[in-house]
């Protein structure tokens, strides 16, 4: 990497963490400076406009979430533990986030829902991804018969994801994991209640 | 009412709207001005500081989601009853939120966990009040035989809160209802499967 690659990585990642704290808007450029250290001829070299960097900065943050997901799903196989596998990344978050400030898909699909269509798009885009991945599990379970015929993909993945963004947001809220941890116990047995006898 | 009063309500009002959309950080004293047509000093006259506005928005817009509890809650007495009617209070919010942009609850908790202490708080106070309601639904059902015994009173609040708040965010990220419509279907089979045979 050159020097400017890497102060270009520091200040995605700097910035994500910011932007995942405060909030994309409250977040200004000054702010940016301020905790980088760079100028704002040092930003603006590498990004046109703080959209630009924003969005950068939201697919960084993401990216380092994937990460966790696609290393935590190669070490199991069957459907089942990788729908348990998955509640396990996502109870780690409010403990120890992918960026400062807990879950990025959060953040940025509760701040852009009304304000920022870029953002929005792109946090339906990893929306839609994470939901890919559960319904896939759900449907290779389905076929591999240790979950019930009549189970519906989309469902299973609709009620993981609210439950545990919900309980992401109730636990930092409180500052501890017990929302979390009832959250998880909760879709273990929901879990258990779709599988094959 | 005075019109000074009358002014200061309508400028909560807008004010509420625009904090639950944008963010209270975000939204600055001259956005307040240009929804209000207010100057400066007319906000200022009613308000000592944007932080106090803050919160009496935030107060505002919790307070008319409190008059829908209430009024749904009004109408029935049984315990699984109250249960099923906070579950319509939420389900209508993405359609038609309290004040624009959703959930206040959700909003604050998921912009103030890091970074606003007093608004943090505030969001900490009704959530806590939240659970309550649930709790004390659970206990009296416990209490008429109608929810099993076994039945832990905030692991049940804590399950609805997640999947409902989760379900806003995902309703309102999508612009449909689609993922609120499954969330419900979930929790409504979850309370079968807490009610005693």
């Amino acid at each position: 990497m050159s020097k400017g690659e890497r102060t270009r990585q520091q200040l995605i990642e700097k910035a994500a963490g910011l932007f995942n704290q405060r909030g994309y808007e409250a977040t200004s450029i000054a702010d940016v400076m301020a905790a980088t250290g760079l100028q704002k001829g040092g930003v603006y070299r590498h990004f046109d406009s703080k959209e630009e960097l924003t969005l950068a900065a939201f697919d960084y943050a993401v990216g380092v979430m994937r990460e966790r997901f696609v290393d935590a799903l190669s070490r199991v196989s069957e459907p089942v533990d990788r729908l348990r596998a998955i509640i396990k990344v996502y109870e780690r978050i409010p403990l120890d986030p992918p960026v400062p400030g807990g879950c990025p898909m959060l953040n940025a699909a509760v701040e852009a829902d009304d304000t920022n269509p870029l953002l929005r798009q792109r946090a339906v885009s990893v929306m839609d991804d994470m939901r890919r991945v559960i319904k896939r599990a759900v449907r290779d379970g389905v076929q591999a018969k240790t979950i019930q015929q009549h189970v519906a993909p989309d469902t299973v993945a609709v009620v993981f994801i609210c439950t545990l963004e919900g309980a992401i947001m109730m636990s930092k809220l409180y500052g501890n994991q017990s929302a979390m941890r009832l959250a998880v116990r909760h879709l273990e047995q929901y879990l258990e209640s779709i599988m094959a006898a």
